[in-house]
């Protein structure tokens, strides 16, 4: 949670939503990434998304059943759609998203899917959200 | 939907799913592709990710809200997350997807997200479908 912590401060410098995600396979990282939205003028280019893309190829392998997934932020529906997808074998994530949240908030697709979930709670992670959006929603995110 | 039909079939010859996205802005195509999951061995390559990706970055804005975008099947509930996040302006799909349907079936997430949506049924994307799936689900995707 700690180097996705790290990936989460890097999306700042493109004026990206601070959100990390690294993947590792059998204990070892295989992705990082971090949000990208307004870097690339992309609407899927979530710190999950790409991460999975990375992992998928790297490994030769659509289905990351031996994959866990460390993620600053409770994952939207599009991303936790794609964790259920590849079949990870965990998913971690520090803080709640209770807005769009799709594991434990407003949609349960984790569950829904049998793709194990465990809060890891990181008040950083939640910390470098609430200062991102003080301004234009009021920390709230 | 008939080009989104023809982008489908590209997708048997690397042994995909038979799915077709077609996105258009202002009434003129800007993006199309088909399920490349096993192409790349991503399970992100969604026809509806891809196109999507690639719209953002043509038009250079994350929100794709003059466009309007154009499946074979009813999206899952990651590409429906996507869909929702670019905030289409319309989304058509030309066949139900029972057990995966982020729309109509599984997840009502276009209605919780505000994306209007129409079912333009399309017997040829079915068929298409569940020719593919014959040997391996009895039809059945």
């Amino acid at each position: 949670m700690k180097l996705a912590l790290e990936e989460a401060k890097k999306a700042l410098e493109t004026g990206d939503v601070p959100i990390g995600c690294v993947i590792t396979y059998r204990g070892e990282v295989i992705a990082k990434d971090h949000n990208r939205v307004e870097e690339f003028s992309d609407p899927t280019a979530h710190a999950e998304i790409l991460a999975i893309s990375t992992a998928g190829r790297k490994i030769g392998v659509k289905n990351l059943r031996e994959c866990e997934i460390y993620v600053t932020l409770e994952p939207c529906p599009m991303c936790a759609g794609a964790i259920a997808l590849a079949g990870f074998k965990k998913l971690y994530f520090g803080a709640f998203n209770l807005k769009h949240g799709a594991v434990a908030n407003r949609f349960f697709i984790a569950e829904e899917y049998k793709i194990p979930w465990e809060h890891i709670p990181c008040k950083e992670c939640e910390n470098l959200l609430k200062e991102f959006f003080k301004g234009v929603r009021k920390g709230e995110f």
